[in-house]
Protein backbone atom coordinates (compact mmCIF):
# COMPACT_ATOMS: atom_id res chain seq x y z
CA UNK A 1 0.00 0.00 0.00
CA UNK A 2 1.10 3.60 -0.48
CA UNK A 3 2.54 5.78 2.46
CA UNK A 4 -0.53 7.54 4.09
CA UNK A 5 -0.66 9.47 7.54
CA UNK A 6 -2.84 8.11 10.61
CA UNK A 7 -4.18 10.38 13.46
CA UNK A 8 -4.42 8.93 17.02
CA UNK A 9 -6.44 10.51 19.91
CA UNK A 10 -4.21 8.58 23.29
CA UNK A 11 -4.90 8.29 26.92
CA UNK A 12 -2.19 8.08 29.48
CA UNK A 13 -2.11 7.65 33.06
CA UNK A 14 1.41 8.89 33.07
CA UNK A 15 2.57 7.82 36.85
CA UNK A 16 4.55 4.92 35.58
CA UNK A 17 6.25 7.07 32.55
CA UNK A 18 9.11 9.84 32.19
CA UNK A 19 6.79 11.49 30.30
CA UNK A 20 5.86 11.23 26.55
CA UNK A 21 8.67 11.54 24.41
CA UNK A 22 11.36 9.28 24.06
CA UNK A 23 14.13 9.11 26.23
CA UNK A 24 17.22 6.79 26.26
CA UNK A 25 17.53 4.79 29.72
CA UNK A 26 13.69 5.66 30.54
CA UNK A 27 10.33 4.38 29.72
CA UNK A 28 8.39 6.60 27.99
CA UNK A 29 4.76 6.97 26.37
CA UNK A 30 5.94 7.74 23.23
CA UNK A 31 7.98 4.80 22.96
CA UNK A 32 5.71 1.72 24.05
CA UNK A 33 3.18 3.50 21.58
CA UNK A 34 5.85 3.07 18.64
CA UNK A 35 6.89 0.08 19.59
CA UNK A 36 3.40 -1.35 19.57
CA UNK A 37 2.75 0.41 16.28
CA UNK A 38 5.67 -0.91 14.93
CA UNK A 39 4.92 -4.61 15.70
CA UNK A 40 1.06 -3.59 14.42
CA UNK A 41 2.99 -2.53 11.18
CA UNK A 42 5.29 -4.60 10.94
CA UNK A 43 7.48 -1.88 9.69
CA UNK A 44 9.79 0.88 11.85
CA UNK A 45 7.00 3.25 12.88
CA UNK A 46 8.02 6.63 14.45
CA UNK A 47 4.98 8.75 15.93
CA UNK A 48 4.73 12.92 16.55
CA UNK A 49 2.81 13.81 19.63
CA UNK A 50 1.11 17.59 19.40
CA UNK A 51 2.45 17.65 23.43
CA UNK A 52 5.58 16.68 25.50
CA UNK A 53 4.02 16.15 28.64
CA UNK A 54 6.14 15.46 31.33
CA UNK A 55 7.02 12.73 33.60
CA UNK A 56 3.60 12.00 35.79
CA UNK A 57 0.98 14.29 33.86
CA UNK A 58 -1.76 12.42 32.27
CA UNK A 59 -3.54 12.75 28.95
CA UNK A 60 -7.04 12.49 27.68
CA UNK A 61 -6.40 13.65 24.37
CA UNK A 62 -2.73 13.90 23.66
CA UNK A 63 -2.88 13.51 19.51
CA UNK A 64 -0.42 11.83 17.33
CA UNK A 65 0.41 11.10 13.50
CA UNK A 66 2.54 8.72 12.00
CA UNK A 67 2.84 7.59 8.50
CA UNK A 68 2.62 4.00 7.30
CA UNK A 69 1.98 1.52 4.22
CA UNK A 70 0.72 -1.26 6.57
CA UNK A 71 -2.85 -2.56 5.72
CA UNK A 72 -4.52 -1.92 8.69
CA UNK A 73 -7.67 0.42 8.10
CA UNK A 74 -7.14 3.69 9.53
CA UNK A 75 -10.18 3.39 11.87
CA UNK A 76 -8.94 0.22 13.60
CA UNK A 77 -5.62 1.21 14.61
CA UNK A 78 -7.45 1.73 18.20
CA UNK A 79 -8.94 -1.39 18.41
CA UNK A 80 -5.65 -3.35 17.40
CA UNK A 81 -3.21 -1.38 19.46
CA UNK A 82 -5.77 -1.59 22.62
CA UNK A 83 -5.20 -5.29 22.44
CA UNK A 84 -1.01 -5.17 22.65
CA UNK A 85 -0.75 -1.80 25.05
CA UNK A 86 -0.48 -2.12 28.77
CA UNK A 87 -3.59 -0.93 30.53
CA UNK A 88 -2.34 2.44 31.22
CA UNK A 89 -2.08 3.63 27.76
CA UNK A 90 -5.29 3.53 25.72
CA UNK A 91 -6.18 4.59 22.10
CA UNK A 92 -9.50 6.54 22.20
CA UNK A 93 -9.26 7.14 18.33
CA UNK A 94 -7.91 6.61 15.33
CA UNK A 95 -8.22 7.80 11.90
CA UNK A 96 -6.98 8.79 8.65
CA UNK A 97 -5.26 12.60 8.33
CA UNK A 98 -4.28 14.79 5.59
CA UNK A 99 -0.83 14.16 4.36
CA UNK A 100 0.63 16.85 5.19
CA UNK A 101 -1.17 16.97 9.13
CA UNK A 102 1.18 17.82 12.16
CA UNK A 103 0.04 17.07 15.52
CA UNK A 104 2.15 19.62 17.18
CA UNK A 105 2.49 22.44 14.22
CA UNK A 106 -1.01 22.25 13.03
CA UNK A 107 -2.51 22.33 17.17
CA UNK A 108 -4.57 25.69 17.31
CA UNK A 109 -5.76 25.26 21.03
CA UNK A 110 -5.02 22.82 23.45
CA UNK A 111 -7.01 22.56 27.16
CA UNK A 112 -5.39 21.57 30.36
CA UNK A 113 -6.54 20.40 33.50
CA UNK A 114 -5.28 20.83 37.10
CA UNK A 115 -6.99 18.88 39.94
CA UNK A 116 -6.24 19.89 43.81
CA UNK A 117 -7.25 17.51 46.59
CA UNK A 118 -8.03 20.38 49.45
CA UNK A 119 -8.41 18.64 52.51
CA UNK A 120 -6.03 18.56 55.79
CA UNK A 121 -4.97 14.96 54.73
CA UNK A 122 -3.73 13.48 51.20
CA UNK A 123 -6.37 11.56 49.51
CA UNK A 124 -5.33 7.85 48.79
CA UNK A 125 -7.69 7.20 45.40
CA UNK A 126 -7.20 10.47 43.55
CA UNK A 127 -3.00 10.43 45.14
CA UNK A 128 -1.96 9.83 41.30
CA UNK A 129 -4.29 12.70 39.46
CA UNK A 130 -4.76 15.40 42.37
CA UNK A 131 -2.18 17.53 43.70
CA UNK A 132 -2.55 17.73 47.19
CA UNK A 133 -3.39 21.48 48.83
CA UNK A 134 -4.12 20.84 53.10
CA UNK A 135 -4.89 24.66 53.55
CA UNK A 136 -8.51 25.89 52.68
CA UNK A 137 -8.46 27.14 49.29
CA UNK A 138 -10.37 30.70 48.33
CA UNK A 139 -11.65 29.41 45.04
CA UNK A 140 -13.21 33.21 44.54
CA UNK A 141 -9.61 34.93 45.16
CA UNK A 142 -8.40 31.98 42.74
CA UNK A 143 -10.56 32.87 40.04
CA UNK A 144 -10.36 36.72 40.21
CA UNK A 145 -6.23 35.94 39.43
CA UNK A 146 -6.84 33.42 36.84
CA UNK A 147 -9.06 36.43 34.92
CA UNK A 148 -5.76 38.11 34.43
CA UNK A 149 -3.99 35.39 32.17
CA UNK A 150 -7.06 35.64 30.09
CA UNK A 151 -5.89 37.44 26.41
CA UNK A 152 -2.41 37.60 24.17
CA UNK A 153 -0.09 38.10 26.71
CA UNK A 154 4.12 37.58 27.03
CA UNK A 155 3.83 34.51 29.10
CA UNK A 156 7.95 34.98 29.80
CA UNK A 157 7.75 34.62 33.46
CA UNK A 158 5.84 31.85 33.25
CA UNK A 159 8.30 29.25 31.40
CA UNK A 160 10.55 26.69 33.24
CA UNK A 161 14.03 28.69 33.91
CA UNK A 162 16.13 26.85 31.22
CA UNK A 163 13.54 27.16 28.78
CA UNK A 164 14.83 27.78 25.32
CA UNK A 165 11.49 29.11 23.15
CA UNK A 166 11.99 32.49 21.56
CA UNK A 167 8.19 33.38 20.96
CA UNK A 168 6.88 33.74 24.71
CA UNK A 169 3.53 35.17 23.19
CA UNK A 170 0.57 33.12 24.16
CA UNK A 171 -3.05 33.65 23.83
CA UNK A 172 -5.67 32.18 26.65
CA UNK A 173 -8.91 31.92 26.13
CA UNK A 174 -10.47 31.10 29.35
CA UNK A 175 -8.92 29.82 33.15
CA UNK A 176 -11.88 28.34 35.24
CA UNK A 177 -12.09 27.23 38.44
CA UNK A 178 -14.91 25.00 40.03
CA UNK A 179 -14.53 23.38 43.70
CA UNK A 180 -17.06 19.98 44.28
CA UNK A 181 -16.45 18.78 47.61
CA UNK A 182 -12.71 18.07 48.21
CA UNK A 183 -12.12 18.20 44.62
CA UNK A 184 -10.47 22.13 43.12
CA UNK A 185 -10.73 22.03 39.37
CA UNK A 186 -8.78 24.13 36.96
CA UNK A 187 -9.05 24.13 33.13
CA UNK A 188 -7.31 26.55 31.07
CA UNK A 189 -7.88 26.78 27.25
CA UNK A 190 -5.01 28.88 24.86
CA UNK A 191 -3.60 28.58 21.74
CA UNK A 192 -0.51 26.94 23.20
CA UNK A 193 1.51 26.60 26.56
CA UNK A 194 5.55 27.07 27.47
CA UNK A 195 7.28 24.72 29.31
CA UNK A 196 5.53 24.00 32.75
CA UNK A 197 3.69 26.83 32.17
CA UNK A 198 0.30 25.30 33.42
CA UNK A 199 2.06 23.68 36.37
CA UNK A 200 3.51 27.59 37.01
CA UNK A 201 -0.23 28.91 36.56
CA UNK A 202 -1.60 26.55 38.67
CA UNK A 203 1.54 26.50 41.77
CA UNK A 204 0.37 30.94 41.57
CA UNK A 205 -3.06 30.46 42.11
CA UNK A 206 -2.85 27.84 44.70
CA UNK A 207 -0.59 30.31 46.34
CA UNK A 208 -3.37 33.14 46.01
CA UNK A 209 -5.81 30.75 47.37
CA UNK A 210 -4.35 29.80 50.17
CA UNK A 211 -2.93 33.53 51.10
CA UNK A 212 0.49 32.98 50.72
CA UNK A 213 0.73 35.14 47.89
CA UNK A 214 -1.04 38.81 47.30
CA UNK A 215 -3.53 38.69 44.80
CA UNK A 216 -2.04 40.52 41.15
CA UNK A 217 0.71 38.28 41.01
CA UNK A 218 -0.11 37.45 37.51
CA UNK A 219 -0.61 40.59 36.03
CA UNK A 220 2.70 41.87 37.86
CA UNK A 221 4.12 38.91 36.17
CA UNK A 222 3.28 39.64 32.75
CA UNK A 223 4.20 42.86 32.97
CA UNK A 224 7.55 42.20 34.36
CA UNK A 225 8.47 38.89 33.18
CA UNK A 226 9.49 38.27 36.24
CA UNK A 227 9.27 34.55 37.58
CA UNK A 228 9.49 35.49 41.24
CA UNK A 229 6.94 37.32 41.24
CA UNK A 230 4.72 33.67 40.55
CA UNK A 231 4.50 30.74 42.76
CA UNK A 232 6.38 27.29 42.69
CA UNK A 233 5.47 25.00 40.09
CA UNK A 234 2.92 22.73 40.86
CA UNK A 235 3.24 18.97 40.85
CA UNK A 236 3.02 16.99 37.59
CA UNK A 237 0.42 14.57 38.60
CA UNK A 238 -2.24 16.80 39.10
CA UNK A 239 -1.79 17.69 35.72
CA UNK A 240 -3.81 16.25 32.37
CA UNK A 241 -3.91 17.37 28.72
CA UNK A 242 -7.51 17.26 27.82
CA UNK A 243 -8.06 18.24 24.28
CA UNK A 244 -6.70 19.38 21.13
CA UNK A 245 -8.33 21.02 18.59
CA UNK A 246 -7.34 21.81 15.07
CA UNK A 247 -8.27 23.89 12.18
CA UNK B 1 -4.46 5.91 80.55
CA UNK B 2 -7.60 4.80 80.79
CA UNK B 3 -9.25 2.38 77.90
CA UNK B 4 -11.22 4.48 75.68
CA UNK B 5 -12.89 4.12 71.85
CA UNK B 6 -11.73 5.99 68.79
CA UNK B 7 -13.56 6.28 66.03
CA UNK B 8 -11.60 6.56 62.02
CA UNK B 9 -12.95 7.61 58.78
CA UNK B 10 -10.38 5.81 56.34
CA UNK B 11 -10.34 6.21 52.59
CA UNK B 12 -8.40 3.24 50.76
CA UNK B 13 -7.42 2.28 47.39
CA UNK B 14 -8.19 -1.28 46.94
CA UNK B 15 -6.77 -1.90 43.84
CA UNK B 16 -3.67 -4.10 45.84
CA UNK B 17 -5.54 -5.39 48.53
CA UNK B 18 -7.83 -8.22 48.89
CA UNK B 19 -10.46 -6.30 50.69
CA UNK B 20 -11.11 -5.03 54.17
CA UNK B 21 -11.09 -7.45 56.33
CA UNK B 22 -8.10 -9.64 57.97
CA UNK B 23 -7.00 -12.86 56.24
CA UNK B 24 -4.69 -15.13 56.44
CA UNK B 25 -2.04 -15.25 53.34
CA UNK B 26 -3.66 -11.94 51.70
CA UNK B 27 -2.46 -8.55 52.30
CA UNK B 28 -6.05 -6.32 53.62
CA UNK B 29 -6.80 -2.99 54.68
CA UNK B 30 -7.57 -3.72 57.95
CA UNK B 31 -4.00 -5.40 58.45
CA UNK B 32 -1.89 -2.77 57.31
CA UNK B 33 -4.27 -0.13 59.63
CA UNK B 34 -3.97 -2.34 62.79
CA UNK B 35 -0.64 -3.15 62.48
CA UNK B 36 0.26 1.04 62.27
CA UNK B 37 -2.48 1.47 64.93
CA UNK B 38 -0.46 -0.66 67.08
CA UNK B 39 2.99 0.71 66.26
CA UNK B 40 1.61 3.91 67.18
CA UNK B 41 0.10 3.06 70.14
CA UNK B 42 3.15 0.18 71.56
CA UNK B 43 -0.04 -2.05 72.33
CA UNK B 44 -1.81 -4.41 69.93
CA UNK B 45 -4.79 -2.78 68.30
CA UNK B 46 -7.62 -4.47 66.78
CA UNK B 47 -10.06 -2.49 64.82
CA UNK B 48 -13.70 -2.89 63.32
CA UNK B 49 -14.61 -1.69 60.53
CA UNK B 50 -18.43 -0.90 59.36
CA UNK B 51 -18.25 -2.35 55.84
CA UNK B 52 -16.47 -5.16 54.59
CA UNK B 53 -15.50 -4.19 51.32
CA UNK B 54 -14.25 -7.08 48.40
CA UNK B 55 -10.89 -6.88 46.92
CA UNK B 56 -10.72 -4.02 44.47
CA UNK B 57 -13.21 -2.28 45.87
CA UNK B 58 -13.00 1.75 47.16
CA UNK B 59 -13.34 3.34 50.35
CA UNK B 60 -14.10 7.15 50.39
CA UNK B 61 -15.70 6.76 53.99
CA UNK B 62 -15.05 3.35 55.55
CA UNK B 63 -15.98 3.86 59.46
CA UNK B 64 -13.73 2.52 61.86
CA UNK B 65 -13.62 2.12 65.70
CA UNK B 66 -11.01 0.09 68.02
CA UNK B 67 -10.03 0.45 71.79
CA UNK B 68 -6.79 1.99 72.91
CA UNK B 69 -5.00 3.25 76.36
CA UNK B 70 -2.38 5.38 74.20
CA UNK B 71 -2.24 8.95 75.09
CA UNK B 72 -2.02 9.77 71.26
CA UNK B 73 -4.98 12.47 71.58
CA UNK B 74 -7.91 11.61 69.80
CA UNK B 75 -7.51 13.86 66.88
CA UNK B 76 -4.43 13.41 66.33
CA UNK B 77 -4.88 9.98 65.26
CA UNK B 78 -5.18 10.57 61.83
CA UNK B 79 -1.86 12.87 61.30
CA UNK B 80 0.09 10.03 62.84
CA UNK B 81 -0.91 7.42 60.74
CA UNK B 82 -1.04 9.57 57.83
CA UNK B 83 3.33 9.53 57.95
CA UNK B 84 3.32 6.02 58.93
CA UNK B 85 0.57 4.37 56.66
CA UNK B 86 1.18 3.44 52.78
CA UNK B 87 -0.10 6.20 49.97
CA UNK B 88 -2.82 4.33 48.75
CA UNK B 89 -4.42 4.20 52.49
CA UNK B 90 -5.29 7.48 54.10
CA UNK B 91 -6.71 8.49 57.77
CA UNK B 92 -9.90 11.55 56.75
CA UNK B 93 -10.66 11.84 59.89
CA UNK B 94 -10.56 10.92 64.14
CA UNK B 95 -12.27 11.23 66.55
CA UNK B 96 -13.55 9.94 70.52
CA UNK B 97 -16.14 8.04 70.08
CA UNK B 98 -18.91 6.55 72.59
CA UNK B 99 -17.41 3.56 74.59
CA UNK B 100 -20.44 1.48 73.00
CA UNK B 101 -20.13 3.01 69.62
CA UNK B 102 -19.75 0.02 67.06
CA UNK B 103 -18.76 0.79 63.55
CA UNK B 104 -20.57 -1.84 61.96
CA UNK B 105 -23.85 -2.25 64.16
CA UNK B 106 -24.51 0.91 64.81
CA UNK B 107 -24.36 2.27 60.83
CA UNK B 108 -28.33 3.61 59.90
CA UNK B 109 -27.21 4.58 56.43
CA UNK B 110 -24.78 3.56 53.73
CA UNK B 111 -23.66 5.11 50.53
CA UNK B 112 -22.22 3.48 47.29
CA UNK B 113 -21.01 4.94 43.99
CA UNK B 114 -20.69 2.67 40.95
CA UNK B 115 -18.49 4.30 38.23
CA UNK B 116 -18.39 3.17 34.85
CA UNK B 117 -16.38 4.34 31.85
CA UNK B 118 -19.20 4.17 28.89
CA UNK B 119 -16.75 4.50 25.55
CA UNK B 120 -16.07 2.34 23.05
CA UNK B 121 -12.33 1.67 24.40
CA UNK B 122 -11.34 1.42 28.17
CA UNK B 123 -9.66 4.13 29.75
CA UNK B 124 -5.98 4.40 30.86
CA UNK B 125 -6.73 7.13 33.85
CA UNK B 126 -9.77 5.69 35.21
CA UNK B 127 -8.94 2.11 34.74
CA UNK B 128 -8.25 1.13 38.55
CA UNK B 129 -12.00 3.05 39.32
CA UNK B 130 -13.93 2.07 36.55
CA UNK B 131 -16.04 -0.61 34.82
CA UNK B 132 -15.62 -0.37 31.21
CA UNK B 133 -18.96 -0.80 29.26
CA UNK B 134 -18.40 -0.50 25.30
CA UNK B 135 -22.16 -0.22 24.35
CA UNK B 136 -23.95 2.86 24.82
CA UNK B 137 -25.89 2.85 27.95
CA UNK B 138 -29.03 4.66 27.76
CA UNK B 139 -28.93 6.53 30.99
CA UNK B 140 -32.68 6.98 31.16
CA UNK B 141 -33.78 3.54 31.16
CA UNK B 142 -31.27 2.53 33.74
CA UNK B 143 -32.80 5.49 36.16
CA UNK B 144 -35.96 4.11 35.46
CA UNK B 145 -35.15 0.40 36.25
CA UNK B 146 -33.51 1.88 39.42
CA UNK B 147 -36.62 3.15 40.93
CA UNK B 148 -37.78 0.01 42.02
CA UNK B 149 -35.09 -0.70 44.20
CA UNK B 150 -36.51 2.54 46.37
CA UNK B 151 -38.22 1.39 49.44
CA UNK B 152 -38.39 -1.48 52.04
CA UNK B 153 -37.90 -4.82 50.17
CA UNK B 154 -36.53 -8.25 50.15
CA UNK B 155 -33.70 -8.24 48.29
CA UNK B 156 -32.80 -11.98 48.30
CA UNK B 157 -32.29 -12.24 44.69
CA UNK B 158 -29.53 -9.27 45.00
CA UNK B 159 -27.18 -11.62 47.55
CA UNK B 160 -24.75 -13.38 46.21
CA UNK B 161 -25.04 -17.17 46.06
CA UNK B 162 -23.54 -18.75 49.41
CA UNK B 163 -24.61 -15.32 51.35
CA UNK B 164 -25.22 -17.07 55.09
CA UNK B 165 -27.37 -13.88 55.76
CA UNK B 166 -31.25 -14.93 57.40
CA UNK B 167 -32.76 -11.13 57.50
CA UNK B 168 -32.57 -10.13 53.34
CA UNK B 169 -35.16 -6.95 53.85
CA UNK B 170 -33.41 -3.62 52.99
CA UNK B 171 -34.31 -0.24 52.89
CA UNK B 172 -33.40 1.32 50.04
CA UNK B 173 -33.81 5.24 50.04
CA UNK B 174 -32.45 6.10 46.66
CA UNK B 175 -31.06 5.31 43.55
CA UNK B 176 -29.64 7.94 41.09
CA UNK B 177 -27.64 7.58 37.78
CA UNK B 178 -25.54 10.68 36.10
CA UNK B 179 -23.84 11.09 32.88
CA UNK B 180 -20.85 13.45 32.58
CA UNK B 181 -19.00 12.43 29.22
CA UNK B 182 -18.10 9.18 29.35
CA UNK B 183 -18.78 8.63 32.91
CA UNK B 184 -21.76 7.54 33.87
CA UNK B 185 -22.17 7.41 37.93
CA UNK B 186 -24.55 5.12 40.11
CA UNK B 187 -25.13 6.81 44.22
CA UNK B 188 -27.12 4.22 45.71
CA UNK B 189 -28.00 5.03 49.52
CA UNK B 190 -29.68 2.64 51.78
CA UNK B 191 -30.18 1.36 55.03
CA UNK B 192 -27.69 -1.63 54.92
CA UNK B 193 -27.07 -3.48 51.24
CA UNK B 194 -26.20 -7.69 51.53
CA UNK B 195 -23.19 -9.26 50.26
CA UNK B 196 -22.22 -7.86 46.29
CA UNK B 197 -25.70 -6.14 46.44
CA UNK B 198 -23.97 -2.71 44.94
CA UNK B 199 -22.07 -4.78 42.08
CA UNK B 200 -25.57 -6.99 41.18
CA UNK B 201 -27.37 -3.83 40.93
CA UNK B 202 -24.84 -2.29 38.88
CA UNK B 203 -25.07 -5.40 36.06
CA UNK B 204 -28.26 -5.53 36.28
CA UNK B 205 -28.77 -1.06 35.30
CA UNK B 206 -25.85 -1.93 33.17
CA UNK B 207 -27.83 -5.09 31.13
CA UNK B 208 -30.54 -2.58 30.97
CA UNK B 209 -28.46 0.36 29.70
CA UNK B 210 -27.24 -1.84 26.91
CA UNK B 211 -30.78 -3.63 26.26
CA UNK B 212 -29.54 -7.18 27.19
CA UNK B 213 -32.15 -7.30 30.10
CA UNK B 214 -35.73 -6.30 29.47
CA UNK B 215 -36.94 -3.18 32.12
CA UNK B 216 -38.84 -4.68 35.05
CA UNK B 217 -36.07 -7.30 35.79
CA UNK B 218 -35.57 -5.58 39.29
CA UNK B 219 -39.14 -5.40 40.42
CA UNK B 220 -39.86 -9.00 39.00
CA UNK B 221 -36.62 -10.16 41.27
CA UNK B 222 -37.59 -8.28 44.45
CA UNK B 223 -41.07 -10.31 44.08
CA UNK B 224 -39.84 -13.54 42.97
CA UNK B 225 -36.37 -13.76 44.75
CA UNK B 226 -34.64 -14.88 42.02
CA UNK B 227 -31.34 -14.44 41.10
CA UNK B 228 -31.17 -15.37 37.71
CA UNK B 229 -33.82 -12.19 36.68
CA UNK B 230 -30.49 -9.84 37.19
CA UNK B 231 -27.37 -9.01 35.23
CA UNK B 232 -23.92 -10.26 36.35
CA UNK B 233 -22.21 -9.19 39.09
CA UNK B 234 -20.57 -6.15 37.98
CA UNK B 235 -16.70 -5.76 38.39
CA UNK B 236 -15.31 -4.81 42.36
CA UNK B 237 -12.83 -2.03 40.99
CA UNK B 238 -16.20 0.40 40.13
CA UNK B 239 -17.16 0.76 43.47
CA UNK B 240 -16.59 2.91 46.10
CA UNK B 241 -18.00 2.63 49.94
CA UNK B 242 -19.00 6.82 50.03
CA UNK B 243 -20.12 7.55 53.45
CA UNK B 244 -21.64 5.61 56.71
CA UNK B 245 -24.17 7.59 58.90
CA UNK B 246 -24.77 7.03 62.77
CA UNK B 247 -28.05 7.92 64.87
Amino acid sequence: MSMRRVKLIVEYDGTDYAGWQRQINALTVQQVLEDALSELAQEQISCTGASRTDAGVHSLGQTVHFDTRCSVPDDKFCYALNTMLPADIRVRESCQAEPDFHARFHAKRKQYRYLIHNHAHAGALNRNTHAHVMYPLDIEAMQREAYALIGLHDFAAFAASGSIVKDTMREIYSAQLEREGDEVRLFVLGNGFLYNMVRIIAGTLIGVGTGKLMPGAISSAIDTGDRLLLGPTAPAHGLTLMRIWYS
